[in-house]
C-alpha cells in the first residue's frame, strides 16, 4: 500500500522546491527541516546521487493537538515532504500522515492525520 | 504497540541533548535536522510548551541503502530522536526504525531497519 501521495512536476529542481514550500505555506504547513539528501550522500559517503531534498512539514496547531494526545508523537515528526529528480520529471511526494500517524496507533490522532491529509492535498494541487 | 524506544536520563535538558547528540555520533549517525518544538509553539501559536527537542538521526550508508531499495523512502526520515522535559527526568526516545520503516511494507529494507534499531540501542546505552 503507498504510504505517500506524489505529484510529477515539470521545471527547473530548485524552482521546484521553491514552489512546493511555497504551496506547503499556503496549505498552513511551515517547513522547519530541509535535509539536502545528495549533499549529505556526497559529503559523508563521497558518492554522487540525484537531486532529492527531504522537506519537514508542520502545521503547529496539528502538531500541537498531537503532542498533546501522546507526548511521544515528536518520534514521528514532522511529515515530510519529499522533492527529487526522476528521469524527465521532478517528483513531489508528500509522506500519508494517516499511514505515518496509524504508527502509533491511537485513535485520538486521526482527525489530526485527517486534517494533515487535506492539507497535503491541497499543496500538491497548487503545484 | 511501542514504537520508540526510551530512557529516562538525569541532567539539565541542554546538557542531554548535547550527550544524545554525541552518543548519536558515536553509533554512526548524524543530526541533520534540529527542531525546537517550544521555540516553534511559543513563535507560531504564542502558547507555552516543555522544552522539547527533534533530533533527526541519519546513518548516511543506511539511508543510501534504503534509498537505493525505495526512492521514496525519504518521506519517512530521518529516524527521530526526541528528547523533552517529563516530571523530574529528561527523556530521550528513539523512535522505532522497523515500526517506522515497515510503513513502507518492503523486506528489501528489514535489514536496514534492524541494523539502525541495533545502533540506537547502542546510543541510548551510552546515556
Amino acid at each position: 500500500m503507498d504510504y505517500t501521495v506524489s505529484k510529477k512536476v515539470d521545471g527547473e529542481f530548485d524552482s521546484v522546491v521553491e514552489k512546493t514550500v511555497d504551496a506547503l505555506e499556503d496549505a498552513g504547513f511551515g517547513v522547519l527541516s530541509d535535509i539536502d539528501v545528495r549533499a549529505t550522500f556526497a559529503k559523508k559517503l563521497d558518492e554522487e546521487f540525484r537531486q532529492y531534498r527531504i522537506l519537514g512539514a508542520c502545521n503547529p496547531g496539528l502538531a500541537r493537538q498531537g503532542l498533546d494526545a501522546d507526548i511521544e508523537l515528536g518520534a514521528l515528526l514532522p511529515c515530510n515532504v519529499v522533492v527529487y529528480e526522476s528521469d524527465d520529471d521532478i517528483v513531489v511526494s508528500a509522506v500519508d500522515p494517516e499511514r505515518l500517524l496509524g504508527v502509533a496507533d491511537d485513535p485520538d490522532l486521526d482527525a489530526v492525520a485527517e486534517d494533515a491529509a487535506d492539507r497535503f492535498d491541497r499543496a500538491l494541487g497548487d503545484l
